[in-house]
């Protein structure tokens, strides 16, 4: 068991400072990553907020991981010294039941041992994330980085790339399929990057017309303003899918009646009460609302090959650990383009 | 152009009463039937009281019709003289949409006709339903009945069966699933029978303990009451389906929480806002709610067929079309076991 600096919170909704935290021994299967970039996600807030009910104190967060490999266990094969390695939300899982065996371990009907908050199975504490020099994960919930993307501009995948490539891929969207995407932020930024890769006609929809000119350079073949009830009017009807990045409650009946037959929209980014939906709108075209969560490991590992493939990576913006405090601000005002990363080292150098 | 009589509302929310009204003469690929019994649907009043704001007056209700052909238009090959018929939801749509294309004219891209309130394309005018002596209808929409079954009990099945067969068929509800069906009405009782008919292990979900007894006698399996938190709690994440009947505004969430990952509740019953759903119980386990209506002329072929096979009717109670209005209270306070059906002679002989 080794201590090493952390940045986190000790109670709820407090600023996150320096933390002194224990991270446990390498085992045999165990590989030590020297952490040097971690992207921030809003559900970090989330956490250190106590928003849904389930933070223990401390909270370290970080779930978009990306370091090099430092040491690793005797039994190690995927993984050797020096490789550049990610960590995303699963740290591991009960790898018995059913989910864990369709290789979706984010829905492990046991609960997958999430990467911070979670219960770290050898030290009984709970694990802490990435905001941190360094993490020890079991070499089956590490993640290779194909060696052509920007390294750090990768970190951010393995949240928010994963949890919108997921929903893409097992609702089968594909070449020519018109997608919406609901939202440009951290999320929705990599919706419409991966639905344009995948070939669909992709609309970003969005309350904010400023937002168009940048939806475009990241792949949008259109622009749909909600508020303008034209424009959604002479919409209705048309898109094969629907991905609902918006991370707050709202009326999801506008965008149902975008949906053709059959059609799906996937929920990824509210976790709380949605508005009344009419069901009269679900039931008038077999219409469907589905929610998505992450991905599993073997996914999150075909992501990231797709990613290197399309040479495909979130856009950042990098800070130091010592403003993470005004940078959780700024995703709150959603005043970020689209995602914090954390250079590590600058809590190495504190 | 022939006039016959009826029974139906002149204003909204009207008592039913004669009224007389004209059919269209019987064209090339006609079929005239005389109408020897009509079930009365839950809609029919919705449609009298105009809850949905788009009834037409005066409203001939009745969507569950069956009676015996009397004529047929010269170009008619399915059917002859003296064959028992039925007519249900819909008497025409626009054939050329996808929808239609595809045998399903309940999402006619371009409206389906429906039996009542629609616009009879010859006539002009608004369809009559079948409280009335007589109905014309397009053979390409009219259901051939299978001869063993009680034929007065089938009446239900062009609404209330189609309904809940299609989304059991469509969700492709299998041997050994477990299938959950929530509400016992007209709507639910025929779920129970399809489901268990197909071989899965139903549970009646119901907020009425008494009605455990009868559920089991239509072929449930299991019943779980659902104000019972302690018995719902022991059947979370145990469902492949949910087939959801209840006809009023509810909260769904706890009925999300029964579902298996990856399985899906089809609403079929209220056509109104839900109350919020949470998200999260969505997103943790990639969860669907979809709407499915009615069916296509072909499938409710196919169901009255498979209704043949398996000798599966409705249960009815019989009354004389001068009770409508009797009818219609019990119906609203859920006093009928499990579908009031008219004798149509009782308005012939008035």
């Amino acid at each position: 068991m080794s201590e090493i600096k952390a940045y986190g919170a000790e109670v709820v909704g407090a600023s996150l400072k320096e933390i002194a935290i224990k991270r446990r021994d390498v085992l045999a299967k165990d590989v030590k990553i020297k952490i040097i970039y971690c992207g921030i996600c809003h559900s970090d807030i989330h956490f250190v907020n106590n928003d849904w009910g389930m933070s223990v104190y401390p909270v370290i967060p970080g779930h978009e991981i990306i370091g090099k490999v430092v040491e690793v266990g005797k039994e190690v094969t995927k993984f050797k010294k020096d490789d550049w390695v990610g960590v995303g939300c699963l740290v591991d899982s009960c790898r018995t039941c059913a989910s864990c065996k369709d290789h979706l371990e984010q829905y492990c009907e046991n609960g997958f041992v999430g990467t911070y908050g979670g219960t770290d199975k050898y030290l009984g504490g709970p694990t802490f994330g990435g905001y941190s020099e360094m993490i020890v994960v079991d070499e089956d919930f590490v993640l290779s980085i194909p060696e052509n993307l920007d390294i750090k501009a990768v970190a951010p995948l393995l949240c928010a790339g994963i949890t919108t490539y997921s929903p893409l891929m097992h609702w089968k969207v594909k070449k020519g399929d018109k997608v919406g995407v609901i939202g440009l932020g951290g999320l929705g930024h990599m919706g419409i990057k991966f639905a344009h890769a995948l070939g669909a006609h992709v609309v970003m929809i969005t309350t904010s017309p400023e937002k168009a000119q940048d939806a475009k350079k990241l792949g949008a073949d259109e622009v749909l303003i909600s508020k303008d009830e034209k424009a959604m009017e002479a919409q209705m009807g048309t898109f094969d899918f629907l991905l609902n990045t918006v991370p707050v409650r709202h009326d999801i009946n506008p965008y149902l009646m975008l949906l053709k037959r059959d059609a799906t929209m996937v929920m990824v980014g509210a976790i709380e009460p949605i508005d009344p939906v009419h069901s009269g709108l679900l039931v008038l075209g077999r219409k469907t609302v589905a929610g998505s969560l992450i991905g599993g490991i073997k996914e999150t590992q075909e992501m990231l090959d797709f990613c290197g493939k399309h040479n495909i990576v979130s856009d950042v913006e990098m800070i130091n650990m010592q403003d993470v405090n005004q940078a959780y601000k700024r995703v709150q005002s959603s005043d970020v383009k689209y995602r914090f990363v954390i250079e590590m080292d600058s809590l190495r150098q504190s």
